[in-house]
């Protein structure tokens, strides 16, 4: 990890960078991708699926025959740890209901706001080599929790036509009623903009490879809203000399096994607790299977020395870390200063793992900065909340001088008259 | 007004489509721009005020002694007009206010959800024939009732270089300080990217024409988050017979007074209703100032007359209105069914010009359709929602075999050991 000591605020934003490439071959084959299921629809998808992925299913929705195999081949073990993070999640997210909000702004006039649940969603879950099945309950619980009526999965098989056990049993097991087996751009435009067997939804989420990334990116723009932009997943661990070294490296570490591009960064006050963190990351290093993604993550890694407290949080805020680690004696005197974060984990038994699987928080988070504008997936992800005003005819006629005012001001001399027609004001200029 | 009787459902998607111009010259225009500030900053904003605009004004920043005379020259009747819609718009949305939400999902397993300001914000106000100064009323009040500490606005001079009183009296009045004599593309990107002079925002809100909104959306890809994608103004008012056919009408005219590209929908259960109420708009249109851009905005509009009220409520739920006007006797009968709108106007003494300024409801709304997925700008919007987690020993012991087990099935042995490490089973495979 390359070690910064004391930068000053010039440097700070070369360390806060993420270098993400811009790559004008996905760019150009994702436009082809979306263009041709847009026009093609389920040929196209046939098409797509034997060219990329090597592999066409006779339909492209999971069968229950299929469910009730993969319910059959997990363990038990995996059950039970599937029930209890669903059980938190559910708890939590099931916390974060909206009650509307109705108020008399003025005598007659009553303002509401209330939260109404996103009719057609649809969720991406990358296959590859290992299947995210956690994602599965990170993206489906809340979407139950919020009512949509309408909840549809879309991920790629492997060569053999089959999606992994564990994503089937736990999209059964939060509500989700159809599975496709459909992967990549393909899958995106597929939900964007419906063929003869697959609806059009309303928003879709979930992370994906560049291609899926790049897909959701271009379907935001005019067709189907989505989760948030997406990039490498990141963390910020911020320790203090009570900070157990190992628990700091086993953080980083934790980060870097996503894939060569994530990225870690370790905020302390001392270049000798950075060396002990070093030193336990190069140990745990050699104990890990996927030693060399983790490997080439840490050239991407930072540890960046502040003295000050005070220097840390605005380094922090700064960069905006998807994940905040905050490894502390006193960690709330921090966590209570972060302006932009997805998530914190506040204190030396709050591991990222922690939040990515089962305390019951979302693992969907901004990257790439974004947290200075986006929030994680919540249940306000799944709705919409629509404002009402009801006014009687005195609450009309309490206004209508601010309105016709406004209204005349701004040269819209109709939207004035909408009120005067209705006020008995109609001869009135 | 084009009308439609009893449409069947084969024939709604294109009744309901909005026919939005995708125009390559904007397009190219507005990457060119874009570019320019970017790799050119103040620079190339100045050359490109001079090119587009005829005028570049000495500094960008409006001077306190402009912000003087604006105050000196709005009248009072305005003032009293902005202070009272302020009051109403303010209240609204402060009764949005979000608690913290705190929830212990197993024993010692605390997730916290918390609302944390955005940092620095950007309005954008178009200028042009007639400056609308209510926007900055619904886009900086929310902002201050958000608390956040960082908020700029945009906006275009006239050709004497001079912004409108109202808009920068109302600028001052609900707290913003910095008002950038800045138009068009070249605002968007100024925001976006920042230059010396203009600095960097996380969030752009606010509406304008098509370069503005081209400009918009490119940024949200890779630099900063907006509002929402925009598209031309539209309403629909659904009216039973109960319903007094000059309302309905006035209401169409003050959405087709917008601009040629608005649109206005009546949906109703006859023929005869439908009749009643165009001959009211011929007769409303011919006392309208706007009339020519009127007429060309009822080109694009449509009645539609379905008998069944299931039927009127799927069509509007289709059609997804940015604005819904109900004239019905019971008019919560279809507010209540109503799963897409921005916002509902309930009842006869309801028209859209009363949220449009002064209710308290937010006028910043979803249109073409992207009511299915996007609430209209609300307190959320200048939030964002963070979650913390802070796990006891003994609660990360109690979720330990969960983590370890999830993570080792999803090949993250890492994520597995960073949990293993905390509870003393470093060594336990």
């Amino acid at each position: 990890m390359k070690l910064y000591i004391n930068p000053n605020r010039e440097e700070w934003p070369a360390i806060v960078s993420r270098r993400i490439s811009s790559d004008e071959a996905v760019e150009s084959r994702v436009v082809e991708i979306l263009d041709k299921v847009r026009t093609g629809g389920d040929a196209a998808l046939r098409e797509l699926a034997q060219a990329i992925d090597g592999y066409t299913p006779e339909s492209f929705v999971v069968s229950d025959e299929e469910f009730t195999r993969a319910e059959a081949e997990v363990s038990e073990q995996m059950k039970q740890a599937l029930k209890s993070a669903a059980e938190n999640i559910r708890k939590f997210h099931s916390a974060q209901r909206f009650e509307p909000i109705e108020v008399e702004t003025a005598e007659g006039v009553r303002c509401i706001q209330r939260a109404v649940p996103i009719q057609r969603v649809g969720l991406y879950i990358p296959g590859g080599s290992a299947p995210l099945f956690s994602t599965v309950l990170m993206l489906a619980i809340p979407a139950s929790v919020a009512g949509c009526p309408n909840v549809v999965m879309c991920t790629p098989t492997n060569k053999e036509g089959r999606v992994a056990n564990e994503v089937l049993y736990a999209a059964r097991m939060c509500g989700v009623q159809t599975v496709y087996k459909l992967g990549g751009a393909q899958a995106i435009a597929a939900m964007a903009y419906g063929t003869e067997s697959i609806g059009k939804v309303d928003k879709i989420f979930g992370p994906g490879n560049r291609y899926v990334t790049k897909a959701k990116q271009h379907v935001s723009v005019g067709d189907t809203a989505i989760d948030m932009p997406a990039g490498p997943s990141e963390v910020l661990v911020v320790a203090d000399h009570s900070a157990e070294p190992s628990f700091a490296a086993a953080d980083i570490l934790s980060q870097a096994e996503h894939g060569p591009d994530s990225q870690a960064i370790l905020v302390c006050s001392s270049k000798e607790f950075a060396d002990k963190v070093e030193s336990e990351v190069q140990r745990q290093l050699a104990l890990l299977p996927r030693e060399a993604i983790a490997t080439r993550a840490l050239d991407n890694s930072r540890t960046v020395v502040l003295e000050s407290v005070d220097e840390q949080i605005a380094f922090i805020n700064l960069y905006a870390p998807e994940h905040l680690i905050i490894l502390c004696r006193e960690p709330w005197e921090i966590a209570n200063r972060i302006t932009a974060a997805g998530s914190v984990f506040v204190g030396a038994y709050s591991p990222e793992s922690a939040g990515d699987y089962a305390s019951g928080t979302n693992h969907t988070l901004p990257t790439s900065g974004w947290a200075t504008a986006y929030s994680g997936v919540n249940l306000d992800s799944y709705m919409r909340k629509i404002t009402y005003q009801e006014l009687s005819r005195e609450g009309l006629m309490g206004l209508a001088n601010t309105i016709i005012t406004m209204a005349e001001g701004e040269g819209l001399d109709a939207h004035a008259a909408a009120v005067k027609v209705r006020v008995g004001k109609e001869n009135q200029q």
